[in-house]
């Protein structure tokens, strides 16, 4: 199974995800963990099953429409499925009552399974119906301090980015169905993107098309002349003002000892949507590649094929496979020893392409030279190494495992 | 927020976990990975919405009656929200064609919400409609090999709870809807366990009732007179062999080069419901007490109220406070310092026992003494001991985190 993939089709527009699924995630929420904890972020974890009532209150349950993903329970209670959580985490903190503005900021956010009924769920995990969404929530005691919330949110967002090592623009974009008066999308640049952006090729300005007018085509602050891209939505953040907050009541005791509604903001990043489209934008026709950061495991080991010249080289192999565990513990559990023997090494390697090991070591026919030399491939940049053992281990020693 | 409780009701039998109650969650669910991890377990995740067409293969469509929570898509197709998980990883395993004895035993898990639509939720998280379980499934070649894995998996489960060091009982148990011939259930013994139970009182036997005739009064080994007591049920065990693996055709090629289907097993451990009975059997009239491993946080530190004699002690517990996560930096993130000084001690002790913490920190009158002493209250045992900074360090150095 470790060697089985990373998804498999459990219904339309739903996935199993294989155990090296599951391990990149697991990195990438622990990545996004700190980030959100280093702005004073509180994790907590709000059900899936969603009232309609808290929906009509918003209003959002018709406006949703077929997105939705609606049920009854045995009693006749309408639910929708949570694709987003603005009306419950609002209700919650207006349920804390005697909330004084000394308690401010609040910043909520969970890392859940969201679920929208697309229309035409593709792509993979890009776009399908159950999905994971980090989604943060904000309240604030002032205009003021929830634009610097929000700052501070932008900025966690952009270290995400910067640590995966992917190219991402932030955008201007459309408020959509969450509302609110301010919102900027994270996008990675991709062709296969289904939005279409522009930029100004010196960093001015990105907006997505569908906030600026057709007759704007250069740059407001330099006047060049917008680029048009096409980027892949990974992240979502929203100025929400008291949208929200005005319909729930969630409301804080002043430094003047008077109600006042919380100012609230929203932020979303698809936690695996960013899996698939950081493999969509990093891998080859032949390779799957990860951010380093997130690869599933760090380290392949490909021992010779049984009955071949360089069958001995096999022990060699073992005794790195556990040197390596021994002088670089924090690879002990990132690597892999691909014993099936009675596979070519070539095949071997074919596996290995396909489910992205930023390291593939191979005991080709230089180990039996005196010293023994590894091949070692560095798959995210294409190169090739002969290294000795000791070669191997000093390299391997400088990976960043989170 | 950090001081807000640990559960907030979200809509009947649903539930918002609140930020101190995720952090136990995450402390148990790494606890528990460990644990499947040596076994041999690999972890994948499932999608919550699962096909009708996998239940009506299975029977339980039909079977599970209202138990299970249905919705249909915009396209009319028709799905439950997954309560477990056998049609589905069976289903999985199926299209895996050309598995071979030597790929086995599969031993897959999950730590995913589950849905139950309850008649009557009630007790909390204890019986809730939306719930967080670890289930794994087994796929041995043989059934003197599935037996093997069904007894590694007990094991894992009993060191579970002897790592929370809760009592539990291994009993004989019903198969219920999941099917199979074989089953044992893990229970807290506790007053207000919904599950009958009968205990020899030497160890030789233990049972649920509804497993045994009203006949049956003397232990079976050793002809003393069997205990009634009460449990909740924590822990769940099946021998399934075919039933499943028979209707989704879940094979693997034999030595013999011959197509067998696998023998089966599935495993569950209430996650929320742990915390819960964990909660339930610890903690006394005043305060919460958790397993001193999954407690949110391990220290709380209360300076004294501004304003008081001892005053002056807030700077020499900020000291302590700091001393500390240098001292024993696995602490540094599980110590909350209150530092609402406009708040009494007694007012703060009262909310810290609300949370539960292994240890509180006070600087009561004494911390005027040269050189100063802390109160430190052992939450778990009762004890009251007086310490300088010193001993507070010694003391605490010996605290395990996972």
């Amino acid at each position: 199974m470790v060697q089985g993939g990373l998804i498999c089709p459990a219904g339309p527009g739903c996935y199993h995800y294989l155990p090296s699924a599951v391990r990149a995630m697991e990195k990438l929420v622990g990545l996004i963990d700190r980030e959100m904890r280093a702005i004073g972020g509180q994790k907590l974890n709000m059900p899936s099953l969603s009232p309609a009532e808290l929906w009509r209150a918003s209003g959002r349950w018709d406006q949703m429409g077929r997105e939705l993903f609606r049920l009854a329970d045995r009693h006749g209670k309408d639910y929708c499925l949570g694709p987003t959580h603005e009306e419950a985490v609002t209700d919650l903190v207006a349920a804390q009552t005697n909330l004084s503005y000394r308690q401010l900021p609040l910043r909520l956010y969970q890392v859940t399974r969201k679920f929208r009924d697309e229309p035409k769920p593709r792509f993979g995990l890009l776009r399908s119906r159950e999905f994971y969404m980090k989604d943060m929530y904000t309240f604030d005691a002032s205009e003021e301090a929830a634009h610097r919330t929000y700052s501070l949110v932008c900025d966690a967002y952009r270290r995400v980015f910067e640590a995966l090592g992917l190219r991402f623009v932030q955008v201007q974009a459309d408020t959509g169905s969450i509302g609110g008066t301010v919102s900027h999308e994270f996008q990675l640049p991709a062709d296969i993107g289904e939005d279409r952006l522009v930029l100004c090729p010196t960093g001015h300005f990105a907006a997505n098309v569908e906030t600026i007018s057709a007759e704007q085509t250069t740059c407001p602050t330099c006047g060049e002349p917008l680029t048009p891209t096409r980027g892949i939505e990974v992240g979502h953040t929203f100025y929400l003002g008291t949208k929200y907050s005005s319909v729930f009541n969630a409301t804080f005791y002043s430094a003047e000892n008077k109600l006042q509604l919380a100012e609230m903001g929203c932020y979303g990043l698809g936690v695996t949507r960013i899996l698939a489209a950081a493999i969509e934008v990093l891998s080859t026709e032949d390779s799957i590649r990860w951010p380093s950061l997130i690869a599933p495991y760090q380290v392949c080991f490909i021992p010779p094929k049984k009955g071949s010249k360089e069958e001995k080289g096999a022990v060699l192999m073992e005794h790195l496979y556990d040197d390596l565990a021994e002088a670089v513990p924090q690879l002990a559990g990132d690597s892999v020893l691909d014993d099936r023997t009675q596979l070519t090494i070539g095949k071997r390697l074919k596996d290995a392409n396909k489910l992205g090991y930023p390291y593939v070591i191979i005991a080709g026919k230089r180990v039996c030279d005196d010293p023994p030399v590894f091949e070692v491939w560095s798959q995210n940049t294409g190169e090739v190494m002969f290294l000795t053992r000791e070669g191997v281990i000093e390299l391997l020693s400088k990976v960043r495992v989170p």
